[in-house]
């Protein structure tokens, strides 16, 4: 494969982040400034956000204000504002709002252990879950297209995921959404716990793309252990040209078993990668570095960004000696 | 080429990080302390730890307690400890120890403008001090056989080092081991400023290759922008099988112009990506992470570890569930 020209990133750190920062202080990060970074990041050529999650508010708190937070936030055209629900009463708390981009989401979970922490229902519950969502989906005019797979490299419960068993669960996404006359055009695999390493990112994204040669395949990759910007490097080497990521590596899952772990792989390193391989990501670098400092002053503590204690700039002149 | 069945590394991180911690505090970090980071280093596996840079102390007055170090850590039989050295009042000091494995090191630098800052020579004094070098190593029976470029892929006063200037500074560091009748076996080309991208790295190694195809390629790959993991992975791609590492990602060079920069690629995530990757290490990566734990304590703050805030094991028995 080679590198592909241009990717579309699709920014998660303000639903990412904030779930994460809030665990047991809900009110941390105040809605004002969860509407201020999202405003930011519009400003930074990015052309997806995702604003928040319509989640159980008894279980994520700190998510309580998603409709306050979609409700503030002054859209600017050309940008796709999402956010996530993982039942029927989120996506129909999301499509309330009005303001949101609904995308026809169906997602499986490739640990079932994982699946009872994060979504509370077992593998069986998660597939009817989704088959729920695919006809709410049909009745609201949304097709249907959009896959993804959590926890599709490792988990930190069951350890090594079979790639098989993702495969079974791509080929499940596809049934149900056919079930309701849809056709999945998209899907994200997803590296819920950061188990991924390079190489395996590039079997998984070959088999997937193997057995379905029309899917377009993203990437939404976690830093647990320091490897996510090498497996968006294996993911690029595939072609992969769809990756979610998160403005100063925010994130981190409540319920993936330790507190503290890194986020999402960075946008802004991303981009410099990116930049540096010559792919076009539309994003302006340097207002994507700003919006990290935003976004590490509303956490209150260092953010994972590496690039953010740097530069983004080679000197625009080389020296004369040669 | 394939990915190397097993690597080596270099433990730099008791000289990449204090160098840069004691930047305005040179007693920030104990010798004790030092010593004992060391001696933890040795118990993981590890075969080469550089303990410390004979540098000026006018200079890098947190290296002044070198002799110290070097006299106080308690040598493992089978490791090779190693230091640094810029010029022949550096070398003469570490060889009076008699506790130091020298090497006959040969060093130039592709960005003028850094080693006038890093080491306080021009190209021509910089080509001069190598000649000096060399005939030191001769007259101490110690072979010029191990080369190194620095700033081999960037430079945050000069911007892109051209790939020619590079080989270019290879082939003349063959020349001044040749004139005192050695012959280079190793090259190690280190991005000082954490300029490089993995396809630069695989270009540039693969010119030096195509060249010099005998010759051991190494890299030494700082973090500065969030890519040294990526870089490393691209490095393996091209079957490099040498790396300098840091144990919990210490470092940062003093005079790269970013204070707060993150330092080298980190030794226990490289031990991780290698775990995942099938690649041998010999090194237990559970006990890697403690020296991590141990030098986040020593120096006082969060390190730029992520790995350090996870876990590095799988659970050993997958679920029934598939």
């Amino acid at each position: 494969m080679a590198l592909p020209q241009s990717v579309f990133l699709h920014e998660c750190g303000p639903r990412e982040g904030y779930q994460f920062e809030g665990i047991g202080q809900p009110d941390k990060i105040s809605t004002a400034d969860k509407i201020c970074l999202i405003e930011a990041l519009a400003e930074t050529g990015v052309k997806a956000i995702q604003m928040t999650s319509f989640v159980n508010p008894k279980q994520v708190p700190q998510m309580a204000d998603a409709e306050a937070v979609v409700a503030g936030v002054r859209q600017k055209p050309g940008i796709n504002y999402s956010c996530i629900y993982l039942n029927d009463i989120g996506f129909k708390r999301a499509l309330a709002t009005g303001r949101v981009a609904v995308h026809g989401k169906l997602t499986l979970t490739a640990s079932e252990t994982f699946c009872k922490r994060n979504q509370k229902r077992d593998f069986a519950q998660d597939i009817e879950m989704q088959r729920r969502m695919a006809a709410l989906y049909r009745d609201n005019n949304v097709p249907a297209d959009y896959g993804s797979i959590m926890a599709a490299f490792g988990c930190n419960y069951e350890g090594v995921v079979p790639e098989a068993r993702v495969i079974g669960m791509v080929a499940r996404l596809h049934d149900i959404a056919a079930e309701v006359g849809s056709r999945l055009k998209s899907m994200v695999l997803a590296d819920s716990m950061g188990w991924a390493s390079p190489e395996q990112v590039r079997r998984v994204v070959g088999a997937v793309r193997n057995r379905w040669p029309d899917l377009r395949v993203g990437l939404h990759l976690h830093d647990t252990r320091g490897l996510a910007i090498a497996n968006a490097y294996a993911g690029l080497l595939e072609g992969v040209e769809m990756f979610d990521t998160a403005v100063a590596g925010l994130g981190g899952c409540p319920f993936a078993g330790f507190k503290g772990a890194a986020g999402n792989v960075c946008t802004e390193e991303m981009v410099f990668l990116c930049q540096e391989l010559g792919i076009e990501t539309g994003i302006d670098l340097d207002k994507m570095v700003e919006c990290a400092r935003l976004a590490q002053q509303i956490v209150g503590h260092p953010v994972p960004s590496k690039l953010l204690s740097s530069t983004t700039r080679r000197p625009a002149s080389p020296a004369a000696a040669a």
